[in-house]
């Protein structure tokens, strides 16, 4: 990541945030320990990298394996934090750090920290007087809704998406046949290079015929056959995610039954979403966004077979919070960015899925998508 | 993963061998969470699926949401397992499951549950009168030492691993200064399925001249010029991973102090690597065959820049363990599987790592690579 004066802007906005909200709840020490979140406040992004990161009485603390050092000095966009690295336990060098404070409590992200290692940590401050305290979901909740910066980061990597799907469309379906369906996925991923994504941003699914009926299928070398064909893929640009589905039927089944009925059903799961899309704005809760979508597919008979819930937010991670599901009560908010993915899965038989991302506005929603939800059929 | 008399048989004694150890450690009920531990122990493998597997006084129980109930029926290798699908929460489902045994306690994995989870659970399963324990290990401990279908699972993700080697030198080589780090990568992925492999165990690196000395260095689009190549990457065959890592030298740098300076580090780095390999033996501990390589790259002045342990376990995870570091005692033992991969880096000038994974024999290892290990210099 570039680290001009511009972004880190919005890195100092986001750390005031924080530091508010940490203001606001009496916590003089916050432990963020989750990769996407420590990336989120500071600029420096590493994967399964056992980093922390640490706010204590405003002070500043980035604790990075040893491997990782150089990649955090060069890409953290905030001034001021302190880089230290750690060879073997980052939670020895953590309460090595807090020993120089005089604090009576200390703040970890409850749930990006296993039970073992809360306690250990736990243990280690006890002996400084010291008392770990568990929080929940402070930077997920943050995140859920985006600045300017990461509208425009997830803006490119929907428009890489669409270029990618539309090439696919264009230079790959005619000649389906010969491809299977792993090597699919790999022309998938290397459009998506091409195109200027830095990678995909989870493991492509693409799935013929009754395999389509499992939502996270994993990819066959079979080549492609005659019903459908469900693709389900996304990229990676500077660090923030896309996500789309589109469902296609290959050739002509001969069972034209077959076909009408896959048809119908096409368009039940296209209604559905339009439906969710149309009442998409600030205001509607995750839990009636669900239900409008459910009870179109209900009213037309398949609603035992929409397996799962309508959607999820996206950005620096593929799933992130808000889901959409009938259990979430939580009200959408602008520029939340979210999946409206209707489905339905017919065991033995296949699954259509259509899902787009939208950008929540005050009245309304954006489709961060050009790319076309008519059905088409290659034969 | 296909089902036949032959793998269940392993299945079988991996659940025995788990609840022999259950009963001496009085734990009547255990709860497993880690999706690579269900895998291990039913052969029902959903990444991130949010699944559970409970043993409850010999009953078995695997708690899948919802979209991963097709899979798990059709991929799982033991008989008797009830298949229960959740569409909310595994939590509620499993205390409510729960409700039907007496119990005084209940154990789950501590380092695989957060610790809001854990509360969630134990104050749910207080109502019943039964004690929640956290159990840490159990499953990734068995998970060390690999069994025969193991061992032939991850012999053939090695030799695909190889034979990928091979092609990317033989064909992509000669013309590397026309790709970029990230287009390498994609031929590399791509070799890994037309090999026979089902992708790649995590994301490759290819690191040119100074970007090498991030030890996990994320691929870039310049392309490529004179200086270190730094290749690792592995493929999963059969969810089984590989691991190699190879440096190279591309084109005559014109300076040449540098490159005598690099050849001379190449041989420290492999050199040490062979010292580690020759002393790799059952009965031998991690920290001692760290320490074995480490002193020889320490003997030569470079230790400062050995950032990291020599080696990691590698099985359905590509970092499992053992970690073979000095921090840890543990005692190596026959088919355990470990990578052994010595390293310097120089910040500025490039990184050197020379990467085997070896099978623990009694009386010495086995290398599973054939790839060559003499410096290549592309010129």
């Amino acid at each position: 990541m570039k680290s001009t004066t511009n972004t880190k802007k919005y890195f100092y906005l986001r750390l005031k945030r924080l530091k508010r909200i940490l203001e606001d709840k009496n916590i003089p020490c916050m432990v963020i320990l989750k990769d996407e979140n420590i990336f989120y406040l500071t600029g420096f992004y590493g994967k399964d990298s056992d980093s922390l990161f640490c706010i204590v009485n405003g002070d500043l603390y980035l604790l990075v394996h040893n491997i990782y050092y150089e990649q955090a000095r060069n890409s953290i966009c905030l001034d001021g934090v302190n880089i230290i690295r750690y060879s073997f336990s980052k939670y020895e060098e953590l309460s090595k750090l807090l020993g120089n404070y005089s604090l009576p409590l200390v703040g970890a992200e409850s749930n990006n920290i296993s039970h073992s290692d809360f306690l250990t940590l736990e243990d280690k401050l006890k002996k400084q007087n010291k008392k770990l305290v568990g929080v929940e979901d402070i930077v997920e909740d943050m995140r859920m809704i985006k600045d300017d910066l990461e509208i425009e980061r997830i803006e490119n990597a929907c428009k890489i998406t669409d270029s990618v799907f539309s090439s696919i469309i264009n230079s790959k379906l005619s000649n389906i046949r010969n491809l299977s369906e792993i090597e699919l996925k790999l022309e998938i991923e290397k459009e998506i290079i091409s195109k200027g994504g830095d990678g995909s941003s989870f493991d492509t699914i693409v799935a013929n015929g009754i395999n389509s009926s499992k939502p996270h299928h994993i990819t066959e070398r079979k080549k492609v056959e005659d019903g459908l064909l469900l693709i389900d893929f996304g990229c990676i640009y500077n660090n923030y995610c896309s996500d789309i589905t589109r469902t296609i039927i290959i050739g002509k089944s001969g069972q034209k039954d077959k076909e009408k009925r896959l048809k119908e059903i096409y368009d039940i799961v296209l209604q559905s979403q339009l439906c969710a899309i149309e009442s998409c704005r600030e205001g509607i809760s995750c839990a009636e966004l669900d239900r409008i979508s459910r009870d179109f597919i209900k009213k037309n008979g398949y609603d035992a077979y929409f397996l799962h819930s309508l959607g999820h937010g996206v950005g620096i991670e593929i799933h992130e919070k808000p889901t959409v599901s009938l259990h979430n009560n939580l009200v959408l908010r602008e520029n939340m960015v979210i999946t409206i993915e209707p489905a339905v899965y017919l065991e033995g038989i296949g699954g259509i899925r259509i899902e787009d991302m939208v950008q929540v506005k005050k009245d309304g929603c954006r489709v961060l998508y050009t790319s076309s939800k008519s059905l088409l059929v290659f034969s």
